[in-house]
């Protein structure tokens, strides 16, 4: 159908809703960042816990894909575990390793210990950030913040960073089950104040990470993390802006995201869209799903590729173009721009 | 119904093929390893390809669980990298660091360079050990081979050792796709031979675990790696042995996984068995598929979860209890025996 030209803002914001657009919008997951070479040029003198503590900085990085990448949406540049500091986590990123928390959760006590945040104190950094993105975007694209979700942010602050079976979590979920609860009640409420604040502050949409809750059988998301991440949704559903629900290789769990709430569910590409909208109802708003690696492949296999997202789209509203997980390092900028274009081109 | 007591080979063999069982057998993917205080008191001594040269040791190792836990059914002790050995691949176990291929297959010529193999010859120490656990075993319990998938050894092959995301492999497949179907072209031929030998030698059903093929969209496995998986269970089914397939993380691929062959299809903890038979069919055989984590847990939710995936099973011939993924190094032994002892009680 013919559609008069949006603005970005407008695009990203009806596709949300459900609503026709002139083009598919496509924002990407991690767009800011180390495949950039005006991010690495900053991250070659400042940490990345030093870029998010200086909103100047911080903006600069959020701003440098949508100039260079005509993507739909600007996404907050932070990191995930920065809620976790102001509760009580020694949080440090090491070379090579990721994020090391040095005082990981590991007993009631523990849970006991943390903190309520007050965002506007001790994130004001993040808020501010937020301020100074909208200001300078002057409605071009809209802002995105973002959260971890209560699962993801659980692991980092058991496992102690990063990990692959979350064998620490599930201990403590299965094993300490009260003082899980109350971790995920403690984490969900920091999340819902820390997203109201960036709503506050200027976001005009807001996304949970819950990257690592595949990792759950579907009936263990149900009783240990679906009624925490409700809450948040609850939450930010009082506030109105849209929300977006994401979590990597949650094929099996994609009616619980869809139940525990959001606008918008992320798929990765190991679910095809249209299957998505099989299980999730015709009316869904689905975002993704192109594999992140495809942005190495040949141009022919890319371009190929993203066809086929969009064809698997065809003829309904509600998609956001996006990648099924964050675009990776070494990823070649032209092909990202590559993608921009075509989603953009094909979808009109 | 009532079914007189069977012998743990018939009990096995008969679920394989979906015939009425007195119990549910049960055995779990990495049964034998590093939990097993006997098998750390070889380890002491042994590297894991020292016990794998070793037909004595590694027969040792493989009934090990036999005798200590009450399976019903043993899995020959190899590891699935052994075959890219004598391909031209210089495997090494780093300690901590898991496998380490010192020339990875990088290039077209990297790829005609590996050689087919002979497993007779270059693989008879791990058909020697089938042969001797089959006679000690003396129709005890069946004796399962078994090999690495055509996209997991491929990933090994590529990225040089364990990987996260398989970006190597990916821009491999989707960059050299020609070298790529030769790679995995050889790579079945050599998994093809290489059960074959088992079989010979005395290995009573095979399985393949194609462990990461989960990283794949459904579009990218069809076309990429299916045609390879079904070479190997065509080859297979000549055989005439049963054969069972599984990958972690394969929710979005169950259909295809079955499409490309195997009596039994493995589930990982993600997708509930019943979910299993309403995609799969009422006469598929499904393997699987309590989560390795809950071996940690208290023995009341142990005992819960165990309850649940018999469960869904109840009223269905067709099912072998097992681990979602292997057993992880830690598990306490007594839990692993008690879900042993508790799946034959509950579905006696």
């Amino acid at each position: 159908m013919a559609v008069m030209e949006q603005t970005q803002t407008a695009r990203f914001l009806r596709a949300v809703r459900g609503e026709s657009v002139d083009v598919t919008p496509v924002w990407f997951m991690r767009q800011a960042g180390r495949y950039l070479p005006e991010y690495r040029a900053i991250r070659s003198r400042l940490s990345l816990l030093e870029i998010c503590a200086r909103p100047e900085v911080a903006a600069e990085v959020t701003l440098q894909p949508v100039t260079r990448l005509g993507v739909d949406a600007a996404i907050l540049f932070a990191d995930i575990l920065l809620p976790l500091v102001p509760m009580g986590l020694r949080l440090e990123f090491q070379a090579g390793e990721g994020p090391v928390i040095h005082n990981p959760v590991r007993s009631p006590a523990d849970v006991a210990a943390l903190r309520p945040i007050e965002p506007r104190e001790s994130l004001a950094g993040v808020l501010e950030t937020v301020r100074l993105v909208r200001g300078a975007l002057a409605g071009r694209v809209p802002l995105l913040g973002f959260a971890g979700g209560p699962f993801t942010l659980a692991s980092y602050a058991i496992e102690g960073g990063s990990s692959r079976q979350f064998l620490a979590t599930k201990r403590f979920m299965y094993g300490e089950t009260r003082a899980w609860h109350r971790l995920l009640r403690r984490l969900s409420d920091a999340v819902s104040e820390y997203l109201v604040a960036q709503i506050e502050a200027g976001a005009e949409a807001v996304q949970v990470f819950d990257s690592w809750v595949g990792a759950l059988s579907p009936a263990d998301y149900t009783q240990y993390v679906l009624p925490h991440s409700r809450r948040i949704f609850e939450r930010l559903r009082a506030v109105g802006v849209p929300t977006l629900h994401f979590g990597v290789g949650t094929g099996a769990l994609l009616e619980l995201l869809q139940q525990a709430g959001g606008d918008v569910i992320g798929l990765d590409w190991r679910v095809p869209l249209d299957e998505g909208w099989r299980r999730l109802g015709p009316h869904a708003r689905l975002q993704g799903n192109l594999d992140p690696a495809l942005l190495f492949a040949p141009r022919a296999e890319l371009e190929r590729q993203v066809r086929s997202v969009l064809a698997q789209a065809e003829g309904r509203t509600g998609h956001i173009f996006n990648v099924g997980h964050g675009i990776l390092p070494g990823t070649p900028v032209d092909a990202v721009r590559a993608v921009v274009d075509l989603v953009h081109q094909l979808s009109a």
